[in-house]
């Protein structure tokens, strides 16, 4: 598969809180830093920062202008991360910004830590086609979300019971599952 | 190998700046819980914050304290993975209390983000001894710091030649690398 014809999606709304409840949660500002730095490490195409609230897309941008701008003298890394990154108001928004870049639709794969009978697997994508891979915030995207999504990624699995990663941790280990580059 | 036989230490000094100085790294709220929930994910005996300075110590265990007690009803997960991090000073203080814990030293190993000659493989461990590895925070664990493990891990990889993922995202990837089962 070609990285570059590979995206990421954080979805802040619809998402569910700690309850179950359906929620919008706040920016976090190392969510921007971490998955655009990950993005970049991965050779992906895009990042996508999704949130319906006209303000926290105001911040979001706030922070990237001040990277690309008075940032990148100091910190040049953050700036070719974080010149990637996309803010935009609905996942429907993403998926056309990739279409309209790659001239062809991405299939959307959304992620979640809960098992589901018809995952697929990390080996088994349509490498033919661009993807968009979306990851909640949160206590990740909702049912209804991921149903209208192409597929679901298998869960992330450790040795133990406990699966309670942060949306960081599981896209940056995602990434490495599907473009790290393995000596052994 | 037994991931409850390895740790992981977050080394606030001696780590490098941007300019390849020496320096002591403040203490960072977000490593604590993500790296604390990747271990606990991947079934870790457990993880050690390490810093030099005393008030730093203390907020940190302030941090801890907060979510083992009040916090553990607002999030019990939190206090799940939090119950596991211990504060000490120095690296070696970190391999004394697992070596107290399991009565056998552990093989350090060292983790970095540039390429050398003598990195072990991620494969290439000896399954027999515990580990304990250690990430660096700023800009990466000192040559010197590194001289004293037992060895080297190979460096992160990704299809392009920007490598500058956070330490929460490379300790994720590595404790995936190493414990995660894949059913590919």
């Amino acid at each position: 598969m070609d990285p570059a014809r590979a995206f990421v999606a954080l979805v802040h709304h619809p998402v569910y809180d700690r309850t179950g409840k359906v929620v919008s949660t706040a920016l976090t500002n190392l969510d921007l830093h971490d998955i655009a730095r990950s993005t970049r490490t991965y050779g992906l195409g895009g990042f996508f920062v999704v949130h319906p609230v006209e303000a926290q897309r105001e911040l979001a941008s706030r922070i990237l202008g001040h990277w690309r701008d008075e940032g990148a003298e100091l910190n040049d890394f953050r700036r070719m991360a974080l010149e990637r990154v996309h803010v935009v108001p609905t996942l429907e928004d993403a998926a056309k910004a990739v279409t309209d870049r790659l001239r062809e639709r991405p299939q959307l794969i959304a992620t979640c830590a809960r098992p589901s009978g018809t995952a697929v697997r990390f080996t088994g994508f349509d490498c033919k086609l661009p993807i968009l891979l979306v990851f909640g915030t949160g206590w990740g995207l909702t049912e209804e979300l991921m149903a209208t999504c192409d597929a679901r990624l298998e869960p992330l699995q450790g040795p133990t019971d406990y699966n309670h990663l942060s949306v960081r941790s599981a896209c940056a280990i995602v990434l490495d599952r599907l473009y790290g580059i393995r000596q052994d």
